[in-house]
């Protein structure tokens, strides 16, 4: 694992108290985060709150290591099974998805981790950021608690490009056993 | 994650009682493992008990989809922090490798997560079983319990061939908070 993601974990366990073995995984894992839930919770499902193209703007566009105005598909998900359990932001440069991942992508509501794993698609992940957050307004809506949030970022790796840039998001009072 | 491995996992849990959220992640993810025991446990390294080359016998070759009497290398090695936590068996098809994953795995005692990362590897990991079994004395003797064992067997798949054969075992009295 990264240094950097090991120090960040213990720092926000410095500011909020330890973490359980599920919430350090969560935060570290370099697998799928579907698979993980789906053992933890049963079988999950994502609800889409927003799935969109837009033009890649600067910072995107850096993220991403794509031109400023290229094409890129904006998902915002709840993965939830009974209730919400992780709130996740992708961003997908256009131009890298070949057509049935784009289909699966924009048609139906399947996690990205079951898309990959359903075209056998080879890849590694590259955690960027680990952090705790407040709270918004949004975030207490979804999860019905004032709870900090747990956050990272991260990068799938595909043909040595960005093919998914990813936050996740989760309140501190979630997998705490 | 695989209908087969989620069924399992219960079949685990009527025979044994409760898996902890650590080890059922365990048992199913498609992530590194070294990635989520330096998580849990701090910085893990491996004690290798046996590395050498061997020629497939007919069931390797088959497990691999090599030929009879291609060379693999066969490691058997205790991941451990202060303490043993995982023992696991990795067979891997020679002529598979290119040189520097080659070497790295042959001069050094790094986890083959590690390795990967190093190499920005691609690859995806197919869980074929999870299963408990009794134990041994050799299991006895290095996790000095008589706990039953909890054990699964994955490939690790690149450029659509098996590039890593896995077998990992460790006592259900591990990992249980």
């Amino acid at each position: 694992m990264d240094q950097k993601i090991f120090e960040g974990i213990q720092d926000i366990e410095k500011e909020l108290g330890n973490l359980s073995s599920a919430q350090k995984i969560l935060l570290a894992t370099d697998g799928s985060v579907t698979t993980i839930l789906d053992v933890l919770k049963g079988h999950v499902h994502i609800r889409t709150l927003v799935q969109e193209f837009r033009e890649a703007d600067e910072e995107i566009a850096s993220l991403l290591d794509i031109d400023v105005g290229d094409t890129i598909n904006y998902r915002v998900v709840v993965i939830e099974e009974e209730e919400p359990l992780i709130y996740a932001i992708s961003i997908i440069p256009v131009r890298r998805l070949n057509n049935d991942f784009k289909e699966d992508l924009i048609r139906a509501d399947i996690p990205i981790g079951r898309i990959l794993r359903k075209h056998n698609i080879e890849s590694r992940r590259e955690i960027k950021s680990v952090s705790v957050e407040e709270t918004t307004p949004e975030m207490v809506e979804i999860f019905q608690t004032t709870s900090p949030m747990l956050r990272r970022t991260y990068n799938i790796i595909h043909k040595d490009q960005v093919l998914v840039w990813l936050m996740e998001t989760f309140p501190y009072s979630m997998f705490q056993d």
